[in-house]
């Protein structure tokens, strides 16, 4: 068994091996746009003369092209949802547990895409890609994109890849937030949705984290205004938005069973600032190990997307928002997710009852606080894949009748 | 009505102006504890050649001194708790609600004290003393000190009043951690304690903030290892810190009434880095206001003893903790109190009664978070004032029976 240090949780419960029934190796694949002469606009009013996205997919598209099921990743993910890149990897990708021969999203039956964010780090189109128009890295200069802005790059995407309709868009955290975009923006791409850990819109309290997080790394002369690349990254800046980040995934008592107020590698206090509690340890190791694999730019034009977002934006209401919706959701949230609490799924819940919507929700009962569903729970396992035998045997119903 | 910045709290509903029916003009008085040539020995091994405390005192001392009731200021806090410094004070006291004439706290009644805490920046010996061995600010160099400390150097500044015995001891916070210390460390000098929005001991997420909040401040250049004295103070770090502390104090209702996703002097987002939100706003004027009113090292420091702090350290559990204690407890808790949440007040509540000592426990709804405590509420004023005027009574009854 592998210690898999998943999204915010160090020695989770037995993983299975990255080796053993996944997907095995798979590669990231970069797509560049074909743009016309205007670029890619965005919703701030600017726009990007290119565009690249990073992608994987996962088992087979069906000649119907109506398995495709598009996951959509978290502030911190990447294309890379599942299997391994090297057979040396000890580490699989972030949703394995979830994505995989006979697994809740099961590629023996499903096509599944996963691709990296608009102004993410890992292979699409951000802040430290370079700016064809300088030659350097956007940087600061970086146009805000919106989380409006990433749905539809990745539905030039999606078109590229000879999909018309998706059998379903899921996603946890920030994913839930694109998977409702999605929705609402292209009614008729969406056959359903899995809205998991997520909201419509960010808190007051999860904006004052956010803000937290992006003064800590703007405070870190490192940060040098935005344009270190090429010099030294703004880590502690960095490190310390993780951290507090970090917090706001786990669970208060998930950190008492986990870390209590044991001490780390010693036996009493050490009257100093040096580590002492073995909480401590964890934070620190999970904001310098971060570093080393995340862009503080992209962080910033990330979770400032997050906050900006609302899936009522532009519209009267979110009961309005979902007026023109036609997919089947399905909508998890967990007990202990106090970022992304139950009081907000059912603010969705409702208002795709308003609309007369096909919903499941569920609220699964689990002490790993926000990350919850980044974990091994049969519950969510379940009823991912009733909903999507469901959803396939719906759509090709229709496709028969012709509707 | 003035607009009051309680701790966390902007614009909270109408207060007392500062002038009115409160204990007026009062001022923060400076004791030398009179050392022998060992100075003040801590708990980490070291020790303090000179202390000094500051405080302040208000109502009269019965001429029994049967009616002296000691105040525990939180982190931040000071010897200030109520009246005000000169009739130009726009605010009052950090605990004016609670201590006047009339009041829960009635100085008509009882003799109250408060003093800033060992290790704190407003009079007492803290970091930012001269070490007299030095002639420089102690810095980073003054020795870890522990609320076990910080109670003990009341105790001699009582005992230099002339009380043998207090009527109660009271805090919310890190101020209930001083009262059940003075509660377990004096049981014959403790006839009440008043135990509000605290615990036994911090939670692992509560150490983890305020592992992250140290980080921010020790990134921070300006704050050059703790010599920061005489030069810029590490402003960014120590606001960043404050922030995160601000978030814990609030709650996520209240900040969703007060702040929601309200724009701050704008129509629409600025699509830069720039404040939005009001949630941010709010946060930056506090973070920022801090940094002018509180020193960087105390914060550490004082930061510190909180992590450390627990009270059945040096006993076999809690219960065992209470064994000695003969005091009669009032405690209390807030619903939506997430960094001292009810179930630690239970905690305490438990091991007082397996020992059958007299305990109120009252569990008050409110939307203010760790902050309620601070905030106008008649449950907690009731429950103080009956409180205190049974423990008097039997206090008094106890004195006629000679026991």
């Amino acid at each position: 068994m592998t210690n898999r240090h998943a999204d915010g949780i160090l020695d989770v419960p037995e993983f299975t091996a990255p080796d053993a029934g996944g997907v095995g190796l798979v590669e990231t694949r970069l797509w560049h746009a074909d743009l016309g002469p205007e670029g890619f606009p965005l919703e701030c009013g600017r726009s990007l003369p290119e565009m690249t996205l990073a992608y994987e997919t996962y088992g087979e598209l069906s000649p119907e092209a109506d398995n495709a099921i598009l996951i959509l990743h978290a502030l911190s993910g990447d294309a890379h949802v599942a299997g391994i890149h090297s057979p040396d990897d000890k580490k699989a990708g972030w949703w394995d547990i979830m994505v995989g021969p006979g697994k809740a999203y099961d590629t023996n039956k499903y096509y599944v895409i996963c691709s990296n964010i608009l102004g993410g780090c890992k292979g699409s189109t951000g802040p430290s890609s370079i700016d064809p128009q300088t030659g350097r890295p956007y940087g600061p200069d970086f146009p805000m994109v919106t989380i409006g802005d990433m749905v539809r790059a990745q539905h030039l995407l999606i078109e590229h890849l000879g999909i018309q309709r998706l059998l379903a868009v899921s996603g946890g955290s920030m994913g839930g937030f694109q998977a409702l975009d999605w929705a609402v923006r292209y009614p008729d791409a969406v056959a359903s949705v899995h809205a998991i850990a997520t909201a419509a819109r960010l808190s007051a309290q999860a904006i004052a984290f956010d803000e937290v997080g992006r003064q800590a790394i703007m405070a870190d002369p490192d940060w040098a205004d935005g344009h270190y690349y090429g010099k030294s990254v703004p880590a502690a800046g960095l490190s310390i938005a993780r951290m507090i980040g970090h917090i706001t995934y786990l669970s208060d008592e998930q950190m008492r069973v986990k870390f209590g107020r044991r001490l780390q590698d010693r036996d009493r206090v050490s009257w100093d600032f040096e580590t002492n509690f073995q909480v401590e340890s964890y934070l620190r190791y999970q904001g310098s190990h971060f570093v080393e694999r995340f862009d503080a730019n992209s962080y910033l034009f990330i979770s400032k997307a997050m906050d900006y977002f609302d899936v009522a934006n532009g519209h009267l209401s979110l009961v309005e928002a979902f007026e023109r919706v036609r997919a089947a959701f399905l909508v998890i949230s967990f007990t202990s997710d106090w970022l992304f609490p139950t009081y907000q799924s059912k603010e969705i819940v409702r208002a795709l009852h308003a609309n007369g919507l096909p919903t499941t929700f569920l609220e699964i009962t689990s002490d790993y606080g926000h990350d919850s569903f980044l974990l091994p729970n049969v519950e969510q396992e379940s009823a991912v894949s009733g909903h999507l035998a469901h959803t396939l045997q719906r759509e090709r119903q229709r496709g028969e009748n012709g509707s």
